[in-house]
């Protein structure tokens, strides 16, 4: 089982997407999408008036910030990649974690920063798995917006890395689960100015170092932090490349990064 | 079975709809939930700077109108009302007709008139029964925005009214089907400025009749057309009544319209 998750920078352009969506399609054996979509709902929120306001990368998340995401990401993003998926023979069917009640989130705690309506996933204990199973049972590929609820009737912003690390952490109870992020770069870079000085093979010891000298790039740190998470907690194997590198994941010609515990 | 249409007089109301969401939770049986959301649309709209554009009540759906109800209703309205509806213990799953190809529908032909992305359904034979039957199975409440796909990649935008009376019309094959189209007002008037005018019972006869006098109101008929389709297609029963006469659609106390063929 593949649990993708494409990045911003790829949906945002609807050539280097539609590619990325025929490979998707064309990936063996059950599979599902994660999407993100922050710099869409940016210029939405710029057109209604509504100013992105982030504190270290993570966007804070006030009422109608909600609603704008609300909008983009469960309804914009999520409805025109299933649409394109179906016609490219992939029977996608477009999730937020309150649909199915697949991914339940409690609101972030207020310390020194409000995030506003911003949900954190407890674990892989707060996935619906069996409607998940269902999903596939009935040949469907689930593509999850970065959404979940508080099961108490508000939807809240989560971020996409997290929805697909927690999403392939639950899945790997039962299956071999191959999890890749997928993004506009070519892998993990050992010089962030080189986009060709892609790391091959790092294992949690050299993630280790690489953050020691400052190596890894602050922006890609959380990213590898829910990696090594999911490795720890199951997942077979995390891919980090780029959105054309979908096709060769499990042949010789794999350019991107892998990741491993050992 | 119960198949019901909410109004976007009501979603736009917090108060009457948290009522509606818990009466329909409460709805015993399998169960569907159809919403429009055109007033949402409009006000968004405006604040975008996208004005409305309508012919015989009907929107016409250029580009950027089609980013729009994407946006409002597959993703603002269709998540706060699963949200709502999975916090009064309803498992709802939101879904458009590109979700799991539920409803396959075609752009409607230009004659006089381009209606730009509107859909059309053909018939019950455009419905996914398989997917939906897997949703009952899975013990989910699909939550149906007014939206469907043409198979090739686009959202349409579809009449919620239709998607209700095709749906109910594809699953009446299968199940006893009651069709609620729950709204604003008490059901239908004999007079359009007396809101307690209501005629409890309309077959095909005197719906002919009606229409003949001139009694029921222009914007009434598109949703008894669809009603009286869908009684000549096997649906049980159809019903239009407020949003607050949910919980008495099978008591006495039911005081909306019901229409029958005979």
């Amino acid at each position: 089982m593949v649990i993708v998750k494409i990045g911003g920078n790829v949906l945002d352009n609807p050539d280097r997407l539609h590619g990325f969506l025929v490979d998707f399609a064309q990936l063996p054996g059950p599979k599902l999408l994660v999407h993100g979509g922050g710099k869409i709902a940016s210029a939405m929120g710029q057109r209604l008036g509504i100013n992105p306001k982030m504190v270290d990368g993570r966007r804070i998340t006030d009422a109608e910030t909600l609603d704008l995401v609300t909008m983009v990401y469960g309804g914009l993003v999520n409805k025109q990649v299933v649409a394109k998926l179906q016609a490219v023979g992939c029977n996608a069917i477009g999730l937020t974690g309150a649909d199915a009640n697949c991914i339940a989130a409690h609101k972030r705690p207020v310390r020194e920063i409000d995030y506003g309506y911003a949900g954190d996933v407890a674990g892989s204990q707060s996935i619906n798995i069996q409607a998940l199973e269902a999903f596939f049972a009935a040949g469907l590929t689930p593509v999850f917006a970065p959404l979940t609820h508080d099961t108490k009737g508000s939807i809240l912003n989560t971020n996409a890395d997290t929805i697909a690390s927690v999403l392939a952490t639950a899945l790997a109870a039962r299956h071999t689960v191959q999890l890749v992020y997928s993004f506009e770069k070519k892998g993990v870079l050992q010089d962030a100015t080189d986009d060709n000085s892609v790391i091959p093979d790092i294992n949690l010891h050299k993630y280790n170092e690489l953050k020691a000298q400052g190596v890894v790039h602050a922006g890609m740190i959380p990213k590898l932090d829910n990696a090594f998470g999911a490795l720890k907690q199951g997942v077979a194997e995390v891919l980090i490349c780029e959105a054309e590198a979908l096709t060769s994941i499990n042949t010789a010609s794999y350019s991107g990064t892998t990741l491993s515990l050992n």
